[in-house]
């Protein structure tokens, strides 16, 4: 059995626009939606959306209560099983922090990039580190806006490849970038047998 | 090299809602953008997006063309070429007319489900044969609301199984949903070595 804990986190602050000036991004509604029921089926124990505004931690809080609390939990209980997943924390010192003090171990961080690093490894490679240790606790972090500034990516303990379909296009969704990398990571396994 | 084509359907009418009955869907701003990035990143020829309301068919080609030809193509190009793949048509029998009239060949439609069928394959199963052959046209055809009509699904020529993460969770979005099948039947070469 692991013990470990795999947890997502969606980075608002510190990211790049698209002239690599560091912003703040709004937390978008299907954002949370997605990325939590993506949470859920990959069994992740947390989804932390980082934001540093207390308002935009309210907006997430009041949808938050809507599915489950309001008619949205009625409506749709398996919404409801999804939104227990997040929680909005202003930085990720704070989540950091709060791993480290629940469960006093190492929090390794994993990041995603478009771009190719010397350190890059690739998602057989991730896989195999986070299977054969099993007491580490595992933050999967990803950029909103134009990606994560670089000091996060050079602090990170991992930095994965990007994601290659079939082409040189390199724009997905962070949405559609979660999907994939947590089935890569959690999902059936799979092995690569090279292209 | 392969001549067959990759296609990817978004059915919006006849999908069920909460209570089993036949709807019509509304078309969703981030299921064009989000699905259509995953398109290009996979290399798929076309996203079909099926519905039978001309009115939504004209919201559609306004987002298109506020990405092809308004401030967005100058502001990100990125996305302008991802919308490219974007096509509305009014049904799932119009799509495989205009396919059959382009191409001559047979369309063979795989469509996916929450449910498992006793002729559900696995995403290994798919692959190999779509790899194997190489004549073909194949349109993976995605449900909204609660899913497409069982006639539908009995129609299609493959049905694949549904997304298994690390539970019994099974309600990923639509947009998480196309991400991890392109992924799985187009990305980077994987086996399965079992559970």
């Amino acid at each position: 059995m692991m013990n470990k804990r795999i947890l997502v986190g969606l980075l608002h602050y510190p990211v790049y626009n698209k002239r690599k000036e560091i912003i703040t991004t709004s937390i978008t509604n299907l954002d949370i939606h997605d990325i939590a029921r993506c949470a859920v089926t990959y069994d992740v124990k947390k989804y932390y959306l980082i934001h540093p505004l207390p308002a935009q931690k309210r907006l997430v809080q009041e949808v938050i209560a809507y599915w489950q609390q309001g008619y949205g939990a009625i409506y749709n209980p398996d919404r409801q099983e999804a939104l227990k997943k997040v929680c909005v924390r202003e930085s990720l010192e704070a989540v950091k922090d709060e791993l480290k003090a629940e469960d006093g171990v190492e929090l390794k961080i994993i990041v995603t990039d478009a771009q190719v690093y010397p350190r890059s490894i690739s998602y057989v490679q991730m896989r195999e580190i986070m299977e054969a240790d099993t007491a580490q606790n595992y933050l999967l972090l990803f950029g909103t806006g134009w990606g994560m500034s670089k000091e996060i990516v050079e602090d990170a303990d991992y930095v994965l490849e990007p994601i290659y379909g079939r082409g040189t296009y390199n724009h997905l969704s962070v949405r559609s970038a979660v999907a994939i990398i947590l089935d890569r990571l959690l999902g059936e396994k799979w092995v690569e047998i090279g292209c």
